[in-house]
């Protein structure tokens, strides 16, 4: 039966194509309330290409952007899975470094693969689409599946997950499962697909200085009075030590050492430090001196600076003290780090070298926790066998990434994630020219139906 | 006979000021190729108004905006005056900070006086039309003029003035004079005039760091990979000390401590420190910690931010790694500060600190030294008292501002200028709600009626 449903995937390419791609042209972009149109338009598609497979499906409000739940049944003893998608997707911009329209997405043929090219074809609606299309392939040919399967896709992961935790504290009962199943993540490298088993957590902030009552004329004040754009600068400045690391008092109190046998597993995975930052233009790292890129990505907390905006930014000049400056940033958090206990020392930090007359307001862009998954849990070793029955190989890693609704899922329904991708490291997701492999897609979609059955043969015991 | 004229300045107020308001409405903003059309639109304002007065006039391309240059004849012992002036000003922005339209002069009654309330009413439109109107005026009751009067009005003042040191190289002989006068400064208080004596210079400068060879995930590369904004508010903080200086190498080895006389004069100024703050929403001097306001803003150099921009900056969140970031900051000069070799000291100062990873680039936004006035000007003296005439006082000061003109003028004609301002401290240019006192206006073209008869009377011996 297996071979029979991977066969007709094979055969049926080309639609589960077209459909990944009517997905992708919605540009539901959560973060711009100009497309809340857009966004809600996506929750709708979804819900819709649900009820064909013959799911009970629909779009469910919040005070955000919409959920869409869907459930197809299965065996009674069977395990009860949920999987997690977002349909939500970056902004495009910066919009003139794209080679082509953002939301037209196009299939640029490449050697021995083919590149379909657009926001959100990886992440994540390439991503979740392999799940949805393994699913409805399961259906067509074995007229249903072996396991029970809910489905829950959210429309605010790219702009953190406000309306999550509200939704799942009413929904617990509806959406109480096994295991979910989260496909958001990369392989490991081209032929090696991996499950994820740490991902960091994430503190987002933006910070508005004010320092005069109007901007000033630098000749008439320039010295004497405060301007909102050095101050900025300083307090970002003193966010970081001279090693690469972070300077906010208590930043790396809850951060532990990694445990032995997981570094030794890191050390053992193929991986080429030099080549990963050249690939991107560059050769040093630049995070703590002394940690290994790996390391670095996968297991220390960062701070970067998203946006800083302030003063005169046209073209020309004009010689002006800005009274007020802004700047967007996130902290990836690792381990036991506090989302809550790092926001406030970051604020604490910047309030206390504020000068005397400048105000400082923040606000909140996503808090959550990192996350590591018990390693005893039953769902990994059927699920590591399966992608390696399709890929020859497959392995765990971390990932410097964040995914709050796993801990949010843990923290609502007591249950852990097993997060399993098919993203190649250089799809370029939050970036101009986003592009999702289309054997990442073909192969995904076989993987997930060899790993449904994996899963459907594990019996309650 | 100078009664007479003033009566008549008195009596043709309203005519007057409804000339200014005609050349406030053409939105000359130099530094905004979308204005190129306006600025030329200004020049030729200007030359049809001179023309009017009788004066020989025109308008004189360059390779950025026009020059006008124009000549009123005037007995051949009395002295040659050049008054320069500039008819662009700075952008209108931020907008939403007007209260009415920038471009459309507003009059609006105050205790005691009468804003004109209009980008460009205060600097440079409304003072240079003081000494304009003036001409006109003395022109229209005498006949003619006292002295010979040449016209020099720019179009890039706002925007670093490349043309001119071009344009004077080729004009020398046409503008020969015995003295430069100019209306861009401030008066010492509302009811005292001033001869400004001493400018700073400018340095503008604009910074691009670029890192990565596209944008980042943050996720993905976080901690790991150079953060344009990181590098570029590294580098921007590491140009201050801890006690409000500038910390770029040999930046102060050619400021010079005032000489004790003139810190004797400014010490008698009548000069509320706290005032002076509290007007725009500050209570504390942000220079060196061990210098008076009036010293930090007068008499030392400084070092502005007046633009960052980078990354993501819309509403919303967006956790990109940023490969480039931008700023616009300038030096102002003092003394013997010379514009080039304090460029590239900053520009080694960022070099010596750049990481591996990144690039720089400069560009040049005017590049001015300081100036003071030589103390034995023997126009000095009339113009102190031809002020004192028309307001019962008068002083000289420093200000912070720059003039580049003035260098380039010394330069190219061998002569030095006298600075005549009837500008109020609050007048907000450069900033949104600019505005010009009627009283400045209207005194202002008295006052000048006034010097023009003292300078009349200086012959050469």
């Amino acid at each position: 039966m297996t071979d029979k449903i991977l066969s007709h995937i094979d055969a049926t390419l080309e639609s589960r194509l077209d459909r990944l791609c009517d997905l992708i042209r919605i540009p539901s972009v959560s973060t711009d309330p100009a497309h809340k149109p857009d966004v809600a338009r996506a929750a709708e598609w979804l819900a819709a290409t649900l009820r064909e497979m013959g799911a009970e499906a629909s779009v469910r409000p919040t005070p955000g952007h919409p959920m869409v739940v869907g459930h197809l049944p299965g065996p009674a003893d069977a395990p009860h899975v949920l999987f997690y998608g977002h349909y939500d997707v970056q902004p495009p911009d910066p919009l003139d470094l794209w080679e082509t329209e953002p939301f037209e997405p196009v299939l640029r043929p490449v050697e021995g693969d083919t590149h379909i090219v657009a926001r959100g074809a990886s992440d994540d609606k390439g991503a979740l689409m392999t799940f949805v299309e393994a699913c409805r392939a399961y259906a067509e040919v074995a007229g249903g599946l072996p396991l029970r399967v809910s489905f829950l896709f959210e429309g605010e992961e790219e702009s953190g997950s406000a309306s999550l935790p509200g939704f799942l504290a009413g929904a617990a009962e509806e959406l109480a499962c096994d295991i979910v199943l989260v496909c958001d993540t990369d392989m490991w490298d081209r032929e090696t697909p991996a499950v994820t088993t740490m991902l960091r957590g994430l503190v987002g902030q933006e910070i508005t200085i004010r320092a005069a009552d109007r901007d000033l004329h630098s000749g008439m004040f320039g010295n004497a009075a405060a301007n909102a754009l050095t101050v900025l600068t300083g307090l970002l400045a003193s966010l970081r030590t001279q090693d690469g690391g972070v300077a906010v008092a208590g930043f790396y109190d809850d951060v532990r050492e990694l445990a032995p046998e997981t570094a030794a597993q890191w050390a053992a995975l193929p991986f080429d430090e030099a080549g990963f930052l050249r690939d991107v233009g560059l050769s040093v790292p630049a995070g703590e001196a002394d940690r290994s890129v790996l390391h670095q990505l996968w297991a220390r907390p960062s701070c970067e600076i998203h946006g800083i905006w302030g003063g005169y930014t046209d073209p020309g000049f004009k010689t002006v003290i800005p009274c007020e400056a802004h700047a967007k940033l996130s902290f990836r958090l690792v381990a036991a780090q506090d989302p809550l206990t790092i926001r406030d020392a970051f604020q604490a930090h910047i309030r206390a070298r504020l000068p005397e007359d400048c105000t400082v307001s923040f606000t909140d862009h996503g808090l959550a926790p990192a996350w590591a998954m018990a390693g005893e849990n039953p769902f990994l070793a059927p699920t590591l066998a399966a992608l390696a029955d399709e890929w020859g190989r497959s392995t765990t890693c971390g990932t410097g990434g964040s995914i709050p609704i796993i801990g949010a899922l843990k923290g609502a329904l007591g249950v852990d994630a097993l997060l399993v991708g098919f993203g190649r490291f250089d799809n370029r997701i939050h970036s101009p020219n986003e592009k999702f492999d289309l054997s990442s897609f073909h192969k995904g979609m076989r993987s997930w139906v060899r790993i449904i059955d994996r899963l459907g043969a594990c019996r309650s015991s």
